[in-house]
C-alpha cells in the first residue's frame, strides 16, 4: 500500500492512531496458525516501551494495555488477521493546543501541514511516538515465532552522547536499568550525565546496536530486497533515527580489502568465518553467523531551552516549549528497534521458503 | 514481489540478467505517458558506469549498449511498461570456472550457495555489479521526470580510505575524473594513493555523498515509508555498502538537542532552516530544503593478495583470485546510487499525489 | 500482503475479526486528507447490511455500531489511515458448540480445517458474513469520495430464483423494501415465494446487478489491472458469488460481432456509443458510458432441512442446522456488492492519476 | 505495482510489449530455483497460441520464437527472474497507419486516447492480442512447477456461438483441431459455422472451459484473495472476456439451498462431496475436488463488414476494417486462459505455504 502506513510482505504490520485520538493499534497479518499467544505475552514486551518509567522519560501515565479482538482462538493463531488495540486514557490535550499555532523545531509540525495542508497537532499526531506501541505489539509476535526456530535478537544501549555503554557486554543487565545499558558499571556514570543535560534543559543522542545469535542462513533476497537493505529500512522508519550500519558500517569505508575481509576456514567440518566484519550477511543474504547492526539516534527535539522558531501568522518568535516529552529517546528507542528487526526477520523467513522447488515439495508431499 | 528483484511501488524497476547470461536488463513500469525519450538519454548515463574507463575499474570491456523494446512511441513514453535490454558480449566465463569449486571471501558465492543449492557461478551471476546496468537505465527516465520538476540530484566521491575528497567542493568537476571527485586539485593524490594499492594487490572503501536541491515538500509517508526509509533501503540494496546517513547522521548521536535542532526563521515570507542537520527530512517528509545522504561503500573484496578459504571438497585452501575487477568500487557506485536516488523520489513523488482529496479533484475536475 | 485480508493499491481497506470474537473492524488506508467524515456517515451504510431486519434476514440483533478510532480530525480525514471498530454484542456461542464435531455442506468448515489444522468454529469464524461489516465501512468512505466527483453507485437485487425482479426499474423503491427490489410491484410476489421456501426449510439464490453514473473515462489500467478484472476480483471476493459479467456478459458468447459491437455517433460533439453491450469498458478502461456488472449468489447452504454430510470421527451422519441464518443472501449482500465496487472505483481514480506526466505536473505546479 | 502490467504476489509475471514494437516479452519472478526448464518448454506452448495456424486465426506468420535470457543456468532455473523475449518480425504497421485517425468498435482505441492523450496505434500497441505471449511464456513455467505436485490443468472450447461443443468429452481431441474442441464429431459442423461467418465478414463469440485436477486443499486466502476470486481476476485480465463463473456459477443463482449444496460422505475414509456444484472451492478455499470454471468470450470485434464510427476531426463516419484479424477469438484465447490459471494456482500454492506454523518449521530444520 503507497501510504506505507504497513511494513512487510508476508508478515506484515499495519498500525493505526494518533497521540490523543482514542486509541493506537495494529493488525498483524500474515501469521500462521498454531502459534500460541497471549495477551501477556503482548504486555510484556509493551511495559519494556511504556512511558513514565523513570525521570529519563516522559511522565505521561499510560497503561498501555493491550487488548487482542481477533485471531486467536482457544491461546493459539488461527492465521488470519490478528488485531490489538491500545487506548489512549491519559492524553492531556489541552497541553498541546498553542502547538497548533507554530512549528517546534526538529519536529513533524511543518511538513504535516506541508503534506496535507492540516495536522492533528494534538501531541504530535500520527507523528508521536505511540505510533511504535503497534511496532512492539507486532515485534513480540515475531519473536514468538522466531523462538520456535531459536532465534535470538539481543538490543542495547551502544552509546549516549559521547559516552561508551557496552564494553563489558552483559545482556542479563539490559533490562534491568532503565536506560538498557549492558554494563552495570556503566549505569550510574551515564545517569549523571543526563541528569546534567535535564537540569539545562537539554538532550542527548546515542548509538542502539543489535546482534541477532542462531540466524539460518540463506535470508535475503539478492537485489533490491536484501536482508541488510530491508534491516536499514525497517531501523530507518523509526522516528528520530539518522543512520544505520551493519557490521563494521562506515569503519569499512576506511579499511582495505586485505583488513576487510572475512577469510572462510572450516571448524568440525562447519565453515566459519574468520571476523566478522561483513555483520552476518553477504551479498544481502545471511551467511548463518551473527548479524551486527546499528542505529544512530538524533537528540530529543522537545528541549525545555528557549527556541527560535516561526508561527503560523508569518512571525518570527521565541518558544519554551511545554508537554511532557523523553529527555532521551535512545532506551525507549531499543524495544522498537528490536520489534522491527523482529518482525523483518520473520518476513524474510517466509520469503525464503520459495526460494527452491525442494522445499515446495517437502510441504505438498503427501500425508500433508 | 516477494523475491525482490523490483524497486518502488507507483514507479518501479524490475531487473533481471545475470553477469554472463546473455544480456542484462530492466522493466520500468508506471512512467506516465509523454516523458520523451530516447535510446541516448539512456546512453548517456550508462556510459558513466561502463567499465573499462580507467585503470580503476575492470579492464572488461562491454560496449553496454541500451536497447529500448517498449514502452515509447514517436519520441515519447507511452505509459506502458518501458522494457531496456543490453546485451552482454565480452564475458570470458573460463576465467571464473576455477570459483565454481570455492568460495571467495567477502563475496556471495557461499550464501546463494546455501539459500538456492547451487548457484550461476559465471561472474557472480546475478550478484555481479552488471545487475546495476538496470537501475542506472531506470534512474535515466527517473531523472527525466525530475527535471521536469526541475529537480536535481548530484552525487560524489566525499572520501577514499583516510582522504576526504568533496571539501571546496565543485560540482563541474565530478565527471571529469574517473573518480567523480568534486574538486580537481584532490584529484591526483587520490589517484597516486589507490595506484599504491593496486601495486599491493589490495584495494579500499570511502564514502558516496548525494543531495537533492529544489525538491518539493510533502515527499514521503509518515510511519514505514518516510522518505529517509526508502532512500536507506534503495542505498543500502547496492551491493558493498555498508551503511547509510541522512543529516549529520552518526554524527547526532554524539550532540546535544540544541546543538542539533534546525530553528526556523521566516525569510521573504518563506520559511527557511537556520541549519540543516536533519538533511531535508522531518518526521519522514521532505521540508523543501536540501537532501544529503551518504553511503559507506567497503573495499572491493576481490583482491589479488593470498586469500585464506575453503572449497567444496571440505578443505582449507588459500587463493589468488583472478578475472577482472575494479580496484576501487567507489566511483562506480556513484552513478548507482545517484539512480537509486532519483527513482526513489519520483516513486515519492507519485505517492504523495494522493495526500489530499483537493489534488484528487485537480486532476479529475474538467475538461481534463 | 499475501494472506489477503486487504484489498486495493492505493485505496486500501484491510478487515479483521471473527464472527464471535470481541469485535470486527476496518482499516482504511490511503484516503486522502480533507474529506469530510462522520460516524454517521459510516452507520447509514452499516445499517443496510445489520441482521435482524426482517424475516429474511438472520434474527441475531447486532447494534453494529461503528467507532472511528484514528484517522479523523475535527470532522475531516487526516491523511493517515481510519481505523473503524463493531464490537460484537449478540453472540451465542453455544449455538455453534456442535458445529465443531462435523462439517456443514456448501460452508468452508471442511476447508478451514485442511487449510489451518484448526479452526474458530464460532459462528462460521472469519468465513462469517459479518467479516462484512469492515466492506461496507470502507464503502461509505469510498462513496463520500466519488461523490466529491459526482459519481453514482446504484445495486439491486436483478432476480431471486426464477423471478426477475428489477423491470420498470424505479431507483427509489430499492431502499424502500427488506429484498432490495427497485420495482415495488414485484416486492409482494417475491416475498411469499420466498415464505414459501423458508416453509420448507429451504433457500434460493439470485442476481445482483449494479450501475455506476458518470464515471470518468481512463480508469482501468491495461493488461492485468483492467477496470473489469478489478471489480471482477472485488465482487467474486465477497462469500456466495459464484458468477461475475460485465455489460451483456454471458449473453456476448452467443452473438456474432455485428450484433455485439457498440457504434460510435457524434452527439452534440461528444463521442456516445449507441448501445453498450461493453458495459462501459473497453479494453479494461473506462469509456465514459454506464458500467453495468453483475453477480450471481447462490442459495443460503444454512438450510434446516436434513442433509448429509461427515463428521471429524469418521463418520456419515445426518444433520439439521441449528443457529440464526439469512434464508436469502441477495438482499443483505447488496450492499456489500456496493462498497466493493465502489472501493474498486476509488482505487482505480487514484491509480490513474499518474498516467499522465501532465498530471504530475499539474499537482506540483507552484503555488502549490 | 500500481500499473498492473504484472500479475501474482509471490509468484509473479510482468509483460512488456507492443504488437509492433521491436519485442514483446515476459519477466517471469519467483520461480524457485532447481525447476528444470527449457526455451523448448517455452516454445511448445507458445505453439498454441501462434498465429496463421488456420483460417480462423490472422494470416499474421510470426515465429515467436521464445528466447530465455536469464535466470536458468545449465538446465534449471536459479531462483532469479526469468526473461523470455520474442522478437515482432513480421508487423505491417502500415496496413494500421488509417486507425490512427479513427475509433474501431469494440477496440481500446479510444479509451486508451482517452487515459493517455494519445497511443501507439499499430496494431493496437499494447492492447494487442501479442501481449499474451508473456502470459503464455509464464504459463509454461507455471505448468512445469504445476506438474512436479502432479496437478493438471485442461482447458477447451466448451461452444461457439449456440453450438455445445464439449459434449462426449475427449481430452486428447483438444489440441488436435485448430478450435480446440474436445470432440471430434462436432468440429466439423463447427468449422461450417464459422466459415459462413467469415463468408459474410462477421464474427463470433464462445465459452472457454477449464478445469484442475489433482489440485491440493487449502489453496485460497480467506476474505479478500479467495482462490475463486483470484481466478477470476486472472481471467478477466485476458482481453475480450466478458464473464466468468466458477462451479455450476450463474446456474446457482436459479436454484434452491436444497438442490445446490454438495453433500460429504465418507469414501475409503476419505471425505468426498456427492456432487460438485462449488466447482471445488469453498469458503475460497480448494477443497481437494476439481476445480471447473468458465469464461465468456465476445465475438472478434475486428469484422470486415462496414461499420459506424467517429473519426477525431469530428465527423461521423462509415469504416471497413484493414488488416489481418482472428474471425473467432475462443480457439487462441483457451491456452491464454489455461496459463493464467496455471500461474494463479502456483501463485496460491506459494502463498499457502506460510499458513501454518508447522510448515515453517518442516523448512528451517535441519539439516536443512
Amino acid at each position: 500500500m503507497s501510504t506505507g502506513s504497513n511494513f512487510g510482505k508476508l508478515f506484515t504490520i499495519s498500525t493505526w492512531g494518533e497521540s490523543h485520538g482514542e486509541a493506537v493499534g495494529v493488525v498483524i497479518d500474515g501469521c500462521p496458525a498454531g502459534v500460541e499467544l497471549t495477551e501477556e505475552d503482548i504486555q510484556i514486551e509493551l511495559n519494556k516501551r511504556k512511558p513514565g518509567k523513570s525521570i529519563f522519560s516522559t511522565p505521561r501515565k499510560e497503561s498501555d494495555k493491550a487488548n487482542i479482538l481477533s485471531g486467536v482462538f482457544e491461546g493459539k493463531t488461527t492465521g488470519t488477521p490478528i488485531s490489538i488495540v491500545v487506548y489512549n486514557n491519559n492524553q492531556k490535550s489541552k497541553d498541546y493546543s498553542e502547538i497548533s499555532r507554530f512549528y517546534r523545531p526538529g519536529h513533524a509540525d511543518m511538513t504535516y501541514d506541508m503534506k496535507y495542508g492540516f495536522r492533528d497537532y494534538r501531541g504530535g499526531g500520527r507523528s508521536s511516538g505511540r505510533e511504535t506501541i503497534g511496532r512492539v505489539a507486532g515485534g513480540a509476535i515475531a519473536k514468538k515465532i522466531l523462538s520456535t526456530l531459536n532465534i535470538k535478537v539481543t538490543t542495547y544501549t551502544k552509546s549516549i552522547g559521547n559516552i561508551s555503554t557496552s564494553i563489558d557486554f552483559d545482556e542479563n543487565e539490559i533490562w534491568k536499568n532503565d536506560l538498557c545499558i549492558p554494563n552495570k558499571s556503566c549505569v550510574e556514570k551515564t545517569e549523571n550525565y543526563l541528569l546534567d543535560l535535564i537540569k539545562d534543559g537539554n538532550s542527548c543522542g546515542g548509538i542502539i546496536e543489535c546482534r541477532v545469535d542462531n540466524l539460518p542462513s540463506g535470508l535475503g533476497e539478492p537485489v533490491f530486497d536484501r536482508l541488510d537493505a530491508e534491516l536499514s529500512k525497517a531501523v530507518m522508519s523509526i522516528g528520530s533515527i539518522k543512520g544505520f550500519e551493519i557490521g563494521n558500517g562506515f569503519s569499512a569505508s576506511k579499511l582495505t580489502g586485505i583488513e576487510n575481509n572475512d577469510f572462510y576456514r572450516y571448524e568440525n567440518d562447519v565453515i566459519k568465518k574468520e571476523s566478522n566484519n561483513a555483520g552476518g550477511i553477504l551479498g544481502g543474504i545471511s551467511d548463518g553467523s551473527r548479524i551486527v547492526l546499528r542505529a544512530a539516534v538524533k537528540p530529543t527535539p522537545s528541549i525545555k531551552t528557549t527556541q527560535r522558531t516561526v508561527n503560523k501568522s508569518g512571525e518570527n518568535i521565541d518558544i519554551n516549549i511545554k508537554g511532557r516529552h523523553d529527555p532521551i529517546i535512545v532506551p525507549r528507542a531499543v524495544i522498537v528497534v528490536e520489534s522491527m528487526v523482529a518482525i523483518t526477520l520473520v518476513d524474510m523467513l517466509f520469503r525464503n521458503v520459495n526460494s527452491r522447488i525442494d522445499n515446495i515439495k517437502k510441504i505438498y508431499s503427501k500425508p500433508q
